[in-house]
């Protein structure tokens, strides 16, 4: 990340979209990471002792826009979130101040208390988000398995009588008690009708013969998402068992093109082009894949208009879809590590 | 809303915050509301038909970044979503647009192509959407049951030996299938140790007797929040049983402040003078409330520096806590709607 500053002439970035990737923690609210100094993290005073246990970054200060008496150890600044900021910026005597997200209004009042350079630069966060670590990609592999067994209950219950909420449930019970916290995006079975919406979330609905059922779901484990989509058939017809052989074999004309240096832009024609000679293509509305991370929806993304290059290390989605109005979606998704020659599934 | 919008002089807002509040989904990207013509739903390609089926708004237009073939009847840009926003305040010839929240990047792009004068005002929406409708106070209330209901079930399995996760994972399970998607934050279950962190989520760790449990969980029904806390005591020491008191108590003399008129801070003060006169004002970290709709924490404040008056059809939750370290922490927390002369409790 210095480097980075660096290259863009930057004497420190305030973080505030970023702060769970620097600190390991959810708890705190910015950091403020100096070209030369210690990183300072700025948490409410709420959660401030949550923060000293659980955070890889030392400095902490805490804001409390009100005066009451403080506990012994307790830092505690009586500031609106902004002036500790305008402080820690004084302090570091920074000239030129990067920031990944903050409202117009926000920026005004850190510039009208302290004259610097504030210039948005998401892009220096985002690029270095691409490329995961090793303890990430621990995380994200523990999170995908966790998807995994949540898609394995879901597919215990494929049935007809079975409600698109039930199976839902069903699913996110597993994977909770496994130790996901929550879902990064909200759980898909969409049977029928809602087959060929590629976003519908489970509804009362009961599942029945002669229908396609997507479920598309995901775990959170320690803040890192996983993503997984499979397409279950029930007594399906031969039209609908044909779209489901187009997806499956459009993500693996996709994955062969996956290695470190591959163009994502390639990755997604590969799938498209199967789906295109089938005579699918308008029912392909979205793009191929798209990184994971701490969020859902990270770089790079997988599509005919992207400039991104596979590298070693990105944790991407391939998840070709058809969804033909009247007969039935379907869609096909894993998650995988790009490696030099190839890739590493994380999803099976 | 356009009352709001001659007021500030406006011609057009740009919600992109606020899409589902405008819209009753969320498969919109964003909603522009001219202020003498019918607004536009802006979505991707991928959410057309869901959008369609589930939106208020009828004036729909998808973007795609790329081209490929159309299906019968689909209203799809090929341009990236700006372009299309572009495309849309010249056809309104909008001189003056606000806008709820973009990146300077984004506005930059708006500008360049089309020359308006565009003003953040995330303001506008913040005020609109403190008074909730019946339609949202039905939403809530039925949020707000089903955070009982998950309550209820946590009850049942606060005992010596049980895991914080088991019990999460139980509430959440008996909220999914009452029809909760999803929670609207990470449910607490902070036991011994982990109850004097206010917001400290479920671990493995075992119930055990002398423990304070302090439960906090909420539903989500139709995107609109709930928000409940209680505190559990397993054969607690009488310091532990005298913060629990102190804390129900403080809640009490709040809640005997609320009605349409009140002062936010005046609720605040109510309660944290409780805690003052018990000794533990240094304890007591958190404000005592806030409003609670489509998102956890919306507007009022409840708090020493809050400048909010308390109106009817306001939803707001009300919430000391006090958390004493090697003691015990306790927080008590139910939802309300405020009336012309009092509230009306959405939790019980």
């Amino acid at each position: 990340m210095r480097q980075e500053l660096e290259k863009h002439g930057l004497d420190a970035f305030l973080c505030v979209q970023n702060t769970r990737y620097l600190t390991g923690t959810d708890a705190g609210k910015a950091v403020i990471v100096p070209q030369d100094d210690a990183p300072i993290l700025i948490c409410s005073r709420l959660e401030y002792e949550r923060v000293r246990q659980r955070s890889r970054i030392r400095d902490i200060r805490a804001f409390s826009s009100w005066k009451s008496p403080l506990q012994r150890g307790e830092r505690v600044f009586f500031l609106e979130p902004w002036q500790l900021i305008v402080k820690c910026l004084k302090e570091l005597g920074a000239r030129s101040v990067g920031y990944d997200k903050a409202s117009r209004a926000f920026i005004r009042k850190l510039r009208n208390a302290y004259s610097a350079s504030y210039r948005e630069k998401p892009e220096i966060m985002e690029d270095l988000r691409k490329i995961k670590s090793n303890e990430e990609l621990a995380l994200l592999s523990r999170s995908a398995e966790i998807a995994e067994r949540g898609m394995n209950r879901a597919a215990e219950l494929i049935e007809p009588g079975r409600t698109e909420l039930e199976v839902a449930a069903e699913a996110e019970y597993r994977m909770r008690k496994l130790g996901s916290s929550g879902t990064p995006f909200q759980t898909v079975v969409a049977s029928g009708g809602n087959s060929w919406l590629p976003h519908s979330s489970a509804t009362k609905k009961k599942l029945a013969k002669g229908e396609l059922i997507v479920v598309d779901l995901g775990a959170n484990f320690n803040g890192y998402a996983s993503d997984m989509t499979r397409t279950f058939a029930l007594a399906p017809t031969s039209k609908q068992s044909k779209i489901l052989q187009i997806v499956k074999r459009a993500q693996l004309a996709a994955l062969a093109k996956v290695r470190s240096g591959a163009k994502a832009m390639e990755v997604d024609a590969a799938a498209r082009s199967v789906i295109e000679r089938a005579g699918y293509a308008k029912f392909f509305t979205h793009s191929t894949g798209h990184g994971v991370g701490l969020e859902i929806h990270e770089l790079p993304s997988l599509a005919p208009n992207s400039k991104d290059i596979l590298k070693r290390g990105m944790v991407i989605t391939v998840e070709p879809g058809v969804y033909l109005p009247n007969v039935g979606g379907a869609r096909w998704e894993d998650m995988l590590v790009v490696t030099k020659d190839g890739y590493r599934l994380l999803t099976l």
